[in-house]
């Protein structure tokens, strides 16, 4: 029911994702009617697929502790994430209130053992491919055992989606000696760089310019600064975009060359697709819930699903929980006050 | 003598910058021989400067403290500030190590009134023009009243640099309800819509896209995201124009377009071109500071001095001061415990 669009983007989204992964069953969670209106046209949906009805949905403009309230036991948003609580799906994927899903999948999933609160990470499309970017914006704010954290769970996720060994990982910071409030990125980067994380391949400090670079697999920083440069390349792309278009309407001339040219004009345009990348996924929870964005269409929401079918299917639950062992292991036999053994 | 180029760079900068404001002088502090090789070329620049010769310059990858302890009373970049501080100078403008200028202009010059420490803002290239953005990274963490003093000071600089009455201020914010972490940007909002503000327009919260999309003339935000936003914003737009350069040279037909189109390409280059938007300026001091990128060329120097000129002409630092006793004598009047007046 979320999103911009409701039923007609997620149905669609769903029998994009499945004509590419043939085993993925759905339960889709909401108003019968306006489900049942959109798979009419997607015979493969019905096949395999069950709605669980129910009238009430979560809205965009609903805080989340009026979400939790009003929503709680009977939402779609709800039900939804009670079927992974359950056991009966594997994943959630909503285009719904951001906020609202991260109170709900909180409030029901519960963290997972040693973490304090989630993270949103999300794929971010550089010069070399893509890398994964957390926290963008689930909480404020960060010290130095949560950063490690969130760098553990965002190489697993690289491991995972990327297909690598050992990812590298980097902590954004900005590049000025001896200021004064960096102690816990420092403080994470020395525990990342003497820890025992054979999975990853911690790379340092990263600046703001090395995201788009690629400069390493998996960027960590806490949630303001996260979503701030999320959306401030966004919009620096969308600036990028609209200069473009303007100045190849400017004379007859430029029009004929972007006729010529618009083969590539369109591979640039696949390449920097923001569809590709939808798709946020809540890590630290013990369950795997995607926030697709609530604005984008069913190819954007198919991306979304397709990401949660890798999450599961390469287990990457079970890879943030062995990694974060490695890592605790080491803190309690150094005699650390590690917190798993406090 | 800073920067990566030096006196190659400056003096023919300064010249650039002399060409459009004849009535400049420049007081030339550094090496006499590395500068006098530069002024040879440029006959009008030495009928307008005079040489102040020092063997000692910081280097680039010196600390702010090492600076400060080996650099002052003698290197250039403290005699070009030591010439603002006897009021020799006006504005000093600097490629140097921006650590170690922010510290020696802090200690040597002093904050305003009022001010706890300094900030630098940047001038943003937007869809609608350009915008202020500051603190770009000389501290990180702002509480509410620094965030207003910092809403003051860019505004001032948006009515001196942009020719405004009163030019609207956003802060930058990110777009969840009910986060922990951000009372001190709430605050300084509450601040900003009920005082007494009557050269700026409070325009609310922003976020990363509004930067681009010119929504404000001023972005307040404290200094680690706001470094964060320019460096990823720079990063975007190189990624772009990477892939723009590629896609151009795939194929024969797409050359043949960039060729017909190449007008319209060097339109938008000039409209993004980084060094027109060249200069930081460190707001909050007894003096005009202005940090050139250490990358730039002449004419991204010269804009830069353009900067410190228009700063310097327009009376940006009685504006600041203005601005500030508007706000705190109503603070006082109102009975509130204003900074000024405990």
């Amino acid at each position: 029911m979320g999103g911009d669009h409701g039923a007609s983007v997620v149905i669609p989204g769903a029998a994009a994702a499945l004509a590419r992964h043939p085993d993925i069953e759905f339960i889709l969670v909401g108003d019968r009617i306006a489900i049942e209106a959109q798979t009419a046209g997607y015979a493969e949906i019905g096949h395999r697929s069950r709605i669980v009805h129910t009238d009430v949905a979560v809205r965009m403009e609903d805080k989340p502790s009026q979400a939790l309230r009003h929503g709680r036991w009977k939402s779609s948003m709800w039900l939804a994430i009670d079927a992974v609580k359950r056991g009966e799906a594997d994943v959630v994927v909503s285009a719904g209130n951001t906020g609202a899903l991260m109170a709900m999948a909180r409030f029901h999933l519960k963290t997972m053992a040693g973490i304090e609160r989630p993270a949103i990470a999300g794929l971010w499309p550089t010069l070399r491919g893509e890398s994964i970017v957390l926290d963008l914006g689930a909480s404020i704010g960060a010290d130095a055992n949560y950063l490690v954290d969130m760098a553990v769970m965002g190489s697993a996720m690289a491991r995972v989606l990327f297909d690598l060994e050992r990812p590298s990982v980097g902590l954004l910071n900005i590049g000025v000696e001896e200021i004064k409030g960096l102690e816990d990125v420092r403080e994470a980067g020395r525990i990342l760089r003497t820890g025992n994380f054979p999975k990853m391949e911690y790379a340092g400090f990263v600046e703001g310019n090395d995201i788009g670079r690629g400069t390493v697999d998996v960027v960590v920083t806490e949630g303001f600064s996260g979503n701030i440069a999320l959306k401030t390349a966004e919009g620096t792309a969308r600036q990028f975009g609209e200069i473009l278009k303007s100045a190849m309407n400017r004379t007859w001339s430029a029009r004929l060359g972007y006729l010529l040219a618009r083969n590539a004009f369109r591979a640039m345009r696949e390449k920097m697709d923001p569809r590709k990348s939808n798709g946020g996924v809540f890590l630290g929870l013990n369950g795997v819930v995607i926030k697709s964005h609530g604005g984008t269409d069913a190819e954007g929401f198919a991306a979304a699903i397709d990401i949660g079918y890798d999450i599961v299917r390469y287990e990457l639950l079970a890879k943030i929980s062995e990694m974060l062992s490695d890592h605790r292991r080491e803190d309690v036999s150094a005699g650390h006050v590690g917190r798993a053994a406090s």
